[in-house]
């Protein structure tokens, strides 16, 4: 066992006096004192009832006034932000008792009473960053994306981070004018403590679109607590993970804590836009900011299920393909052409047709699933003791759509493990209300192929090119055929053995008093694959906080309120047993 | 031979002077006059470098101001309008010489040489009612459509006619709100000659969306010639045929001239946007306003090639299918779900698929052609006579699209006497450019059958829905499915040994010195059959004035200066034809 510094906090009146703290001489290396209590520490609910507001040290908003002018409509958004935050007395609620940096004595136990005590700041932070509506696919949103920006800046600032917001460039939107992407915000936090490990986090703060139009049952951008969820846009994707890394941040620095590893933030603004430009400047960066960094975390993905906490470690990559069919230069009109021509429609439904089947989801390309790994006995195991509930999945997940299996783990392998093939639409044909009458002249067909290891995006290419174009032979068409891959991301699979899973791990049965389950995400996550590239080969890891049940991008996105507490104290976790993996693990070389 | 009864016209300087003139006695009946001298009256071609200005006897603009308010776009078009009118010094020139109401001796030379003389006023006239963008189906252009039919109005009771605006009722736009729809314009000329024939004739004053940014070469609200065509939204569909029948009401006000029948039109202002409103007013005013009608004339469609004048005896009419495959009650990620969910889109896109064979374009639907008539060798011989140029259709009219054959006969018949099914899209998948990664809830495929005699739209709806339910039942999917007529129009025929074709025959025999193609429409005008059924069974035509390459819904919509002129012509030399035939088969009785 190493020394233990310990420091005593008094409680203050004054607002923003910080803590007294009794500092212990700094031990030279902390990886001895870590050992995780894991028996002693299952999860403890929350109790929120217990929660009493403090007016005498009343919550600060964070809102950042943009520079540009603001049309009426958005300073009214502002100004109820600010209202918001006005209304807000609450503040924080300091501990009231010792805290060692032994995450096995005191830490862990001060940081979670913390965490818990002031969990309605949490909230009312949360509901800040909510209210500013950073839709990136929304040109005219752009001016609430940047102030996102900014707010998370301010707040890395008063937290002592040395940031940097980096230009990403411009953005061509489709009517060819050019806006400005929100340029990312990288944070660094140094810890005070000689030869820690550096961990590096990504999260971000754009947003999927909401109106309460599309179904919202209440305002999306209006954080509303109900039946212990926090409804909002963003909540879980991805504002709310964000925020428990700095209230990580903001725990050690109100007690003056060490911070057990140096943290590098990068937060995008561009996620649910395709993270236009930020894959460059990482590669550009590699250098430089990554020099150091020893692993990588991401929190931006969900549990399978509702109850147990999980460790992703791999996700699918995906090849999307638009198949073009171009008769001529004009659409026709079906009564006064229809029989005289040969219709681009015809054609390209008769090949999309060949792509999948309907009863199993197979894949009919042949050749598709010659790369895909053999299951083993192992990784079927892990997925027959997920949690998740199967029937809670197909009522609500799906929103009823039927399933191809009815057996838990055929179906979480079929979501992450195989690949599938979807049918997405179809460009430049009729696609309104009503009775369009048309023949279009150039039709192109979207799909795309969700694929595992070792599928390459090559030999997934060769395949569909190959087999379209024989269908297409077939047809007899005098059409003209096309098939581009518009897009292609690779899959990719962590080492489970490795120190960041082993520090996942950790931390979760810390904190949750369980094993989480070893999931997989069907979707893809491109740029976990550009961080571990940029970093030299850092191994990350996808650490999510919120249930499976959210609906990041659908109406009534929310996270609950346990998910978000209780995530904040995971994240935390996971930076100390990060700091103590990854310094054993460097320690063996 | 009747009396004749002769007016003689002197020059006038003062602008709107009538002629003066010497009427003969008015004949107890008009039939025995009419003998058309059609071997004399070939097609003489229209000299406009012969045609000067006549600075004195000004232009006077139509024009008609909102008394709305109109925005400050709106107001500059107006200005244009007025600019454009105002701009035009031609007046019209009147003919020098007597004219007989015999059309056997001065009549058709006369009026053919009024209106040579007077082409240009009636090119400015048809660029001020192009000028108003009177687009139905956009309904912040609305005012612009109640302008036009303002506009028409306003010329027919200058020209002495009773006009009724007939409310239509409102419309509903898809966000649910309502909007008046233009009312139709019902116009009444009667004829001062007794014991005539009536004549309904039926064209629209609103026209399909058009923009520069779609590809037009000119403006599309600014009618301009180039090459002898006239180029403008609307100068063919139908606003220069519209103008056509109101000329020839002009040239007998002009000359204090009889009409040799009652005229009645139905002018109406939402045609591209399905008539709606237009079926009902019919059928209710069958009693009253279509009382004494003894034939309908639609000149709304198009010649099969670019130099032979046809009339058209037969449409195509359309079964509109949507075929919903329901899955969940909200659209998936395909990263997520992929794999999992029975995906509507595969379903459908299967079920879409066994319709139509690319290679001939035949139609799969078992039981399908069971209902279409025979070919007779007659029938076949119209279709091989038919000026119709293979090469200039492929490459012009269809933009280039394959053909499925090359042959003249073959292909005028696919278009026309033949069922064909065109698949037109996809409402609920994506459509948009770039790539979405979505599994749409519920997809609705759109296709449409059309129909020709003796096809009912019972047989074809109930073959349809067989078929594709069947076919879905050997998909083994757990998705919902639903086929639904959403539209439906019954093929028409018309006599060709009627009195209303006789009549048009011998019009464009008269006025182009040929036999007219005898032609059938592959699109669908559902109006032909109401009018026939609310006129109780009177013989409806379609006499076309436009030419087969003029574009009606495409970018650079034209008319040729020659086939308006001249379309004035037949239209004209119809009305007196339809009197005399009317006037013969009903002697018979």
């Amino acid at each position: 066992m190493s020394e233990e510094f310990t420091l005593n906090i008094e409680e203050s009146n004054a607002p923003h006096a910080p803590p007294k703290v009794d500092y212990g001489a700094v031990p030279a290396s902390a990886t001895g004192g870590f050992s995780s209590n894991l028996a002693s520490s299952p999860y403890h609910p929350v109790t929120p009832q217990n929660l009493l507001p403090s007016p005498s040290i009343p919550y600060k908003p964070l809102t950042v006034q943009m520079q540009q002018d603001l049309s009426s409509a958005e300073c009214d958004a502002v100004a109820s932000v600010q209202t918001m935050a006005d209304e807000c007395e609450l503040g924080f609620r300091e501990t009231n008792q010792s805290i060692t940096a032994d995450p096995a004595k005191d830490l862990y136990k001060a940081m979670y009473e913390w965490i818990d005590l002031n969990q309605n700041v949490f909230v009312s932070r949360l509901a800040e960053a909510v209210a500013i509506p950073s839709v990136s696919g929304d040109p005219t949103l752009r001016p609430r994306v940047l102030q996102t920006v900014a707010w998370a800046t301010k707040w890395c600032e008063s937290l002592g981070g040395v940031t940097e917001p980096v230009d990403l460039g411009l953005q061509t939107l489709p009517d060819g004018s050019r806006i400005v992407r929100p340029p990312a915000l990288f944070a660094t936090f140094e810890s005070t403590l000689p030869d820690v490990p550096t961990l590096c986090v990504y999260g971000h703060l754009d947003v999927q679109p909401a109106s309460k139009e599309d179904g919202w049952d209440t305002e999306p951008f209006q954080l509303t607590e109900k039946d212990g969820n926090l409804y909002g846009r963003g909540a879980t994707d991805d504002k709310g993970p964000v925020l428990c890394w700095l209230w990580f941040v903001e725990f050690h620095r109100k007690f003056n804590l060490p911070l057990p590893c140096n943290l590098k933030c990068v937060f995008e603004g561009m996620e649910e836009s395709g993270s236009e430009g930020l894959e460059e400047c990482l590669k550009s960066v590699s250098e430089t900011f990554f020099h150091d960094v020893d692993g990588i975390c991401i929190s931006d993905n969900y549990w399978m299920g509702l109850e147990r906490p999980c460790v992703t470690w791999g996700i699918r990559g995906n090849v999307y393909f638009a198949v073009e069919v171009r008769g001529g230069t004009k659409d026709l009109h079906s009564g006064a052409h229809g029989g005289a021509v040969q219709e681009p429609m015809t054609d390209l439904i008769k090949i999309m047709s060949t792509l999948v089947d309907s009863a199993t989801g197979k894949i009919l390309v042949p050749g598709i699933y010659d790369e895909v790994d053999e299951l083993t006995e192992e990784e079927k195991e892990r997925y027959e003791r997920c949690d998740f509930d199967v029937a809670s999945y197909a009522n609500e997940d799906t929103g009823g759509m039927p399933l191809l299996s009815q057996d838990k783990a055929t179906i979480l392998m079929a979501r992450s493990r195989y690949p599938t093939l979807s049918l997405h639409g179809i460009e430049g044909a009729f696609a309104g209300a009503g009775a369009k009458t048309v023949i279009p002249r150039t039709v192109v067909g979207k799909f795309s192929i969700r694929t595992v290891p070792h599928m390459t995006i090559d030999h997934v290419a060769e395949c569909v090119k190959r087999h379209v174009v024989k269908v297409f032979d077939t047809l007899g068409s005098k059409n003209r055929l096309k098939v581009n891959v518009i897009h292609a991301g690779k899959p990719w699979m962590g080492d489970l053995n490795g120190y960041n899973y082993r520090a996942a791990a950790a931390a979760t049965k810390q904190v949750w008093g369980v094993e989480p389950d070893y999931t997989r995400e069907g979707g893809s996550i491109p740029i976990t694959l550009t961080f571990e590239e940029v970093s030299g080969g850092k191994p990350a890891i996808l650490l999510p906080i919120g249930q499976g049940d959210d609906g990041a991008h659908s109406q009534n996105e929310k996270i609950s309120r346990r998910n978000y507490i209780v995530g904040a104290k995971t994240l935390g976790t996971y930076v100390y047993e990060f700091s103590r993996m990854t310094q054993e693990e460097k320690a063996k070389h």
